[in-house]
């Protein structure tokens, strides 16, 4: 496969999760919703199939939609993301720009979806939590551990799916991100997903979003820097675990 | 398979979908039902799981159950909907009408099941609300952008579903519209399908509903336009998409 | 398969699914339970996830784990409900009877686990609602209407499964259940299965219960007679159905 | 496989499903979480979906992560937990071990996780709450009967698994899991598993947790003795029952 079509894959799935992923966090959150305060669970769940929809759209790419994924496999030392792509800088690279491109899209056309309940939202952090994460107990050092631990389930348990007999396919990682949600997501929202938190913020930064307040920049790296330690320290921990059960 | 087994296959199909679909939502919306004020996410997954079994009863004909997915599937340059039926208007005609009669009896067949409840009811607008979908903020322009968005992603992931490997069948398709209704369904009640609005708008005008009020015709056209128009940009989307891809 | 070998399995497989069915009524209705007042989807995914385990305990004889299912491979006009067990009036009456005694040893099991959250419950309704379904509201008919639809729609699509490709086996039962729950339990409590309803309805009646009420033995044919004929339209309805697909 | 290996996986995987497995707890009852009071079915799912990623990441030791699983198996006459490793009193060993050091370590990172919401917290139950299980009416001998029941069914039916074909693999324990909470969870918050319990309850003594009450020692024998019971009886059960269906 080209690295062109690497980047349509991973930028239009990456659209596809941050519509979706975002979208249920607008229906919970903003006023007058049909989904209005409809719970954590729904928005875990949202999540969850926001990845499902993802994977199918990004399948031929593999489907990381997180730069945290793509780093983690680079560091389990991985030879290739898919056949034909080799992991080296120039892959990472266009990996990780179309996932950022893509989750801004994507939380674009979120906010087209919902643009008249973003318009009857009174309340500027509402706004700002559709598009992107923020922490329930604000203190970045814990803020950022929380993210690591978050990130490192979710990319070494996707690293061992390679490992495993299953024909869950993209119903695995959406059941994944569930879980992770429901049991991890409770401090910081869980963005487990530099693209997914990022993109976002900058789409709420440059839309004209009607009563919209700050896009909280001073917290933006933590969603950034967790994840990608979390990812990495994953890859390298499946990196050391696996081969303990080689044959 | 003939048109006459489409027809059928598909009236069933959809009429399933329908009276379980609009039975979540009469549970939830009715007075005095066990499942009253049940929640969004129960609304979620009584579609998601109508959807299901609506696909094995009309498996067949490729449980198509929605006019959008049959022109989505027209748009994408298909050459044939099953084995023996080409894409064409005849059979696009097949393909709809019995959707919509299917959606019909569907609904008839809901208000059998919650008969009582209808006549318990004393707000005409929860009334309708079972039967078809109405906008949280009126304003047809973004109603129907949203229900484009939301019938869009629907489509398009369907038609990936074929050129991805994976054992979950029917159960990916429920998934996918637990999903959208979660992540989009919040300002239009996600529609996405011009029968399952439509068909159930007729019962509503022709049944001897208690107490009932308006049917919303100044509405009815939104969420049969959009979710044709979604369909079909999906289906053009894939046709422009998929190739990259191909091997 | 001997006919024995049947009796054991269905009544293993009738007294899983009771057990864990009537666990999350109680659950939900008994006072000072963790899960108390946990909402209709925990029961929907309570039951759904009773019989999916059910499944797995009665896989030998097909777990039928229901009279009406059982009925329903009947009137469908098929020759053996396992190789071996040919469809007559001998073995009908063996699964029907192994369903009755397990479903009242599920719902003694059932009493057992929640021993104290019975006796530290005032209200006898929601005693008798653990162990049997009453109406949301009261009328026979039209309650017997609900049950005849919603097993309809159990059985026919049961059947269908034999007809279509997945590998979802046990799960695509489970998932059944919770959208018929989701969608089609709200006039009555979803009885959809005979044994499930009066079996327990028996243990309640023998059970030292400390402050029971009545069984309500006034309503206990609808949960019987409702399910019955919905089982055997279903049967019908697919011997009719599933022809008109054959190659 | 070499009992270091099986170490390692029972270790890391139980430590896996206990960090998501009391995490979920954490989100749902420390003050100021995201999704706190989620309710009952979020931590049920949190708690099927924990399960699910333990397995994954324990698949090569064949995913027990539970001592009552391990005797259960032993009592249930096998011959080998997996290829190569025996069942003796020294695999036992290895195990159970295994799973009690990894169910310490996931309670830390649990901490870790949620440690401005322990220090947020002011009611110190909710804080042993999220490590150890308790009864909802406390009762010695009926508490352990509850914890026999539930853990009776999910060893009887994890041991039926291996007899029934199915591709869902992890999935299928994850559900069962999420069935056992919402059916049986009610009275004791379904332990289940001894070292689930026990290690958390090490790690809540030891661990400087501020503002922290009693461990609650009296109680911690009953998530103990009542798994072990119900996992060697389920296993004794499945022994004289399934040799019933061999061909």
């Amino acid at each position: 496969m080209s690295l062109g079509a690497v980047f349509l894959a991973e930028l239009a799935g990456t659209a596809m999760l941050v519509l979706l992923g975002c979208g249920v966090v607008a229906n919970v959150a903003l006023t007058k919703n049909k989904g209005f305060n409809g719970g954590f669970l729904m928005v875990n769940f949202g999540w969850g199939l926001a990845v499902f929809s993802g994977v199918y759209v990004a399948f031929a790419s593999g489907a990381h939609l997180n730069p945290a994924v793509t780093l983690g496999i680079w560091a389990s030392g991985a030879k290739e993301f898919v056949p034909g792509v080799p992991v080296d800088f120039a892959a990472i690279l266009v990996y990780i720009a179309a996932q950022m491109i893509g989750a801004f899209i994507g939380a674009v056309a979120c906010w087209l979806a919902y643009k008249q309940h973003f318009d009857a939202e009174e309340d500027p952090a509402n706004k700002l939590g559709v598009f992107s994460t923020g922490p329930a107990i604000r203190n970045n050092g814990w803020n950022v551990t929380t993210e690591i631990i978050a990130t490192f389930v979710l990319v070494f348990v996707v690293l061992l799916f390679g490992k495993t007999p299953s024909g869950l396919g993209p119903l695995a990682v959406a059941l994944l991100v569930v879980g992770i949600g429901a049991s991890l997501g409770g401090p910081t929202g869980y963005a487990i997903n530099p693209a997914r938190d990022l993109g976002p913020r900058i789409a709420h930064a440059v839309l004209p979003i009607k009563g919209k307040g700050s896009s909280d920049w001073a917290y933006a790296w933590v969603p950034v820097l967790g994840p990608i330690v979390g990812g990495i320290l994953a890859g390298l921990a499946f990196m050391a675990y696996a081969p303990a059960f080689a044959a």
